[in-house]
């Protein structure tokens, strides 16, 4: 094959806020694939906080991208050439194709996806990763418990969005935080939260918990952390004993160079914190869901009725065109999106 | 009665490390027990760090003594008199009897112990509180597993080496932490732990992260915390991923400025904690024995016959006489005790 493909690369390393002239938009040969391997054509990509982590070089559970490769991430898309038994040309399939419009897989790195059960963009949001990553950690982590309340920041993307529905039929009182009105609009009217705050209309962390606390007047039993800093400064002091704090990801500190600025909040210094937790019995958990692909099948069997059936609802922005995804990126990072934000690839 | 009794009463919240006019040695009128009621004689009293908090007024798990008011603590004793139908004179008992000669309890709020058993020192250590704290700790929120290293601080004390000498027996590395030559040579000697590295001989984290770095050549699966500041801050980057760390307290913070004061390396702020948590998976929860004292009876049936086989060791430190209690907790909260700290009060 001569056609040409297209590829975001990783151009250098970001410090602070991932700049246009970190990425590159490179074309390259469409690769051929080896034995038991498949081609792809990629018709949507995913856009997902975690590969801001992946373009520095720090200890992380990945290793980083490397200068000049392309950019990692999910996306669906088609198969069009399989030297595979389990994949046809014209099946369509999630895999981690990256930023590319064509990728080369091996064919048990891949997962089919039927394109008349459901919009083949849902396998990238909330049937996807993220989705999943909000269900577990809420279930497994967060153990929620009828009459409790949570707090989820990031409340209208795909991870807080569903953590927040899930715990709402689960008899919990569920407070967002969002960025916006609009986003907090978002929350109580299509997600059913109970209560959204903007987290925007806070000088500070402590203004931020002093409304946190009129909308959680029974404390908070579950803090599913998913942006740390100012969100994560002002709940902490609210957690109620016993309470449960899954962590999945922390995106406003993704910039702050490298995750080692300190807290603005002397309070909540190291000391500080662990006192917290110690002091309340916490429950912290780290975790990373691609630990867990065992509970995949059971969250689908779960969640997939719910969405058929309207109970969970999911929003989703989308970006046209793989040279458009870099802007994309960043614009999500600032909290740009509206929703699970996708680029459309083909 | 008229017969006088004698206690300590808080006299003065400390800043920072207690000082002798912290504590007033009084004498009162031997209390009268009332309905369901039972007078004792305390024999010895135990001394644990967890009293350094109760003697601020911050926010914690439990009410901080009032000024004025006897200084809380666990003791046993010989019961003189009876109002409840489970206690008769001459029996022993364990209670929260504080740090006073004579105390009234209710009788449900003490336990009875067997003077023929076990010497009743056990019950304020190895088969007391300390003790089954390090035991559950480990075994519910470490979950052990052989082949796996453990570190742990206070090595020599009565929960740390609990914890030590009960994940040697389930088949870990085990690597302890203590305060001075004396007391490492006690560790491996007595405690069994397979190395112990002196936190005096280190100028900072960094240093004493080195030799335990060497020490633990296959990373640290279990942190058991117990005392903060800077083996926290060593520990924290050896952590395996999937670790766990059980926290039951945070001595060496204790006495700055309530915990307040941050960790020396920048690389232990906040944010970098909370990146440490997440990108390693760990399991960090905060816990306070006294919630799960249904656990005690399976603690005892399997600690007790370990102690009577000499499987598991236990060392005591005796002060003698009441009055003499603030110096030797001030000297314990500095590591001048060697083992279970208690006072012979009778």
């Amino acid at each position: 094959m001569t056609e040409q493909m297209y590829r975001v690369a990783l151009a250098s390393r970001p410090t602070g806020a991932p700049e246009a002239d970190n990425f590159s938009y490179e074309s390259a040969a469409i690769p051929t694939p080896g034995e038991g391997e498949v081609l792809v054509r990629v018709h949507y990509m995913s856009l997902d906080p975690y590969m801001r982590g992946r373009m520095d070089d720090a200890k992380s559970y990945a290793a980083p991208v490397p200068i000049g490769g392309t950019m990692e991430g999910g996306g669906v898309g088609e198969v069009i050439a399989s030297n595979s038994p389990h994949f046809a040309p014209g099946d369509f399939a999630f895999g981690m194709f990256g930023w590319a419009t064509h990728a080369v897989q091996p064919a048990n790195m891949m997962r089919k996806i039927d394109p008349n059960q459901m919009p083949i963009t849902t396998a990238l949001g909330v049937l996807g990763m993220p989705g999943f990553t909000g269900w577990y950690g809420l279930t497994e982590l967060g153990r929620p418990k009828a009459g409790e309340t949570l707090v989820v920041a990031a409340a209208t993307g795909p991870v807080g969005s569903m953590v927040g529905q899930v715990a709402r039929l689960a008899g919990l009182r569920t407070v967002g935080i969002a960025g916006g009105a609009d986003k907090c609009k978002l929350a109580t009217d299509t997600f059913g939260f109970d209560a959204c705050l903007d987290h925007r209309a806070y000088p500070d962390a402590k203004a931020l918990r002093a409304d946190l606390k009129q909308a959680c007047p029974d404390g908070v039993d579950i803090y599913f952390e998913n942006v740390g800093g100012k969100v994560l400064e002002a709940v902490m002091p609210l957690m109620n004993p016993h309470g449960r704090i899954p962590i999945c990801g922390m995106i406003s500190w993704y910039n702050a160079g490298g995750l080692g600025a300190g807290a603005s909040d002397p309070g909540l210094s190291a000391p500080g914190l662990w006192r917290t937790i110690l002091v309340n019995f916490l429950s912290v958990n780290g975790f990373i869901i691609s630990n867990h692909f065992d509970r995949y099948p059971e969250f689908l069997g779960q969640i997939a009725p719910k969405i058929a059936s309207g109970e969970i609802r999911y929003v989703e922005d989308i970006a046209e065109g793989l040279e458009n995804a870099p802007q994309a990126f960043m614009s999500m990072l600032g909290g740009g999106n509206m929703g699970k934000q996708i680029v459309k690839v083909l």
